[in-house]
């Protein structure tokens, strides 16, 4: 039998990253999953994050605890309020206050650590520019200088003849299309979690742009919406 | 009266990091130290930041707490032998094992993170490649692509025309070089602190990479070394 290739996948918890880990299965890897206690107001993901991986029978799903409320400077990660039924144009306007300063490149720094010590020469994220709310680092030229500096980071890739690659699988899907891929990959949606600001008892708000994203996402999809809102 | 601009300086507590810091005072800035308690065997070096911070009078002093024994690979997080007595050309021959994998890169991207926050638009880091251990993420390429990186990361200077700077102002020097411009900017090389494995009473060992490349510096430099060594 041979091995397959270990792959470290970003799982948030919500319905890009739980796709993504579904995409680097179907793919051939061994995916090890990777997720961030980062002092989010909506840790609901955590537990969504490990039912996804659980779901998908992953061996390795590795939980960092990391501060970011220390830094703050975001909606997810300071005492300011989240914005709530704010229209497509409100949402494709500018940066949003949800920004999380750097949070990607912390998350990939981590992420090329881990890959580094485990063997692993590939990364997936479930970053998208289609339907997202205009966060630098899901841009693609983003991605592609994170992974050029990676590549001069480390001992694992900075010698050769391994490099790192980072996956996008969706970087350009609309997300009516990764909902209906991760139908197709076996995704199981009503594991995954993608309110900003959830109840206290973890009901989707169903008004902040992650919520608003995800629910046209499912009608545009023409699969029923699984996600418990207020 | 004019306000500085404000600089993140990344502080370890040793004796580059110190001296950036001083630098970084020099060339007009008002620093905002940034250390990490990030698992390293070698703690003393928090004190020795906080130390070095406060006879700078720093005013802003931020350290985070990470795990990085959660990700292991390196004798400086994981339970691996630091070497000892190693010749001048076997620290040189190779990225030795107290390598940390991607450690200025998570340490860089809190130091964007913590930047866009407080609205620096300098970064400071004591990486230098004459007297070092050969860890590729002090290297000019490297710094040179986590610039080009953040300044795609990031909602501060993704839009313009602000732009992130990353200053390494002795990449280029030779230890004895640091040593000397130091004690000119009035650095105290006794609080600063850079043995990999110090005793239990935090004095340094004298031998791992690390006390070796500081002993010859103040050797060449010329300066009496006020280590307290084992």
């Amino acid at each position: 039998m041979t091995m397959k290739p270990k792959a470290v996948v970003l799982l948030s918890g919500g319905l890009d990253s739980a796709t993504s880990l579904a995409a680097a299965f179907e793919e051939g890897y061994e995916p090890c999953a990777l997720s961030f206690r980062y002092g989010q107001r909506h840790r609901a993901e955590i537990e969504a994050a490990k039912a996804c991986a659980s779901s998908f029978g992953v061996s390795s799903h590795l939980i960092l605890d990391i501060d970011l409320r220390a830094i703050g400077g975001s909606a997810l990660t300071a005492d300011i309020d989240v914005p709530k039924g704010r229209s497509d144009d409100e949402i494709g306007a500018a940066i949003p206050i949800t920004y999380v300063p750097a949070r990607n490149t912390i998350f990939l720094a981590y992420a090329i650590a881990w890959a580094e010590v485990i063997e692993a020469d590939d990364i997936f994220i479930g970053v998208n520019i289609v339907d997202y709310s205009g966060y630098p680092d899901c841009r693609p030229e983003y991605i592609g200088a994170f992974e050029k500096m990676a590549n001069l980071a480390t001992r694992a890739w900075s010698e050769g003849p391994r490099r790192l690659k980072i996956h996008t699988p969706f970087i350009n899907s609309s997300k009516a299309d990764i909902i209906r891929k991760g139908i197709e990959l076996g995704v199981d949606y009503a594991l995954t979690f993608s309110c900003y600001d959830p109840s206290p008892d973890d009901l989707a708000c169903g008004s902040c742009d992650s919520c608003l994203l995800r629910r046209r996402g499912f009608e545009k999809a023409g699969v029923p919406d699984p996600t418990r809102y207020l």
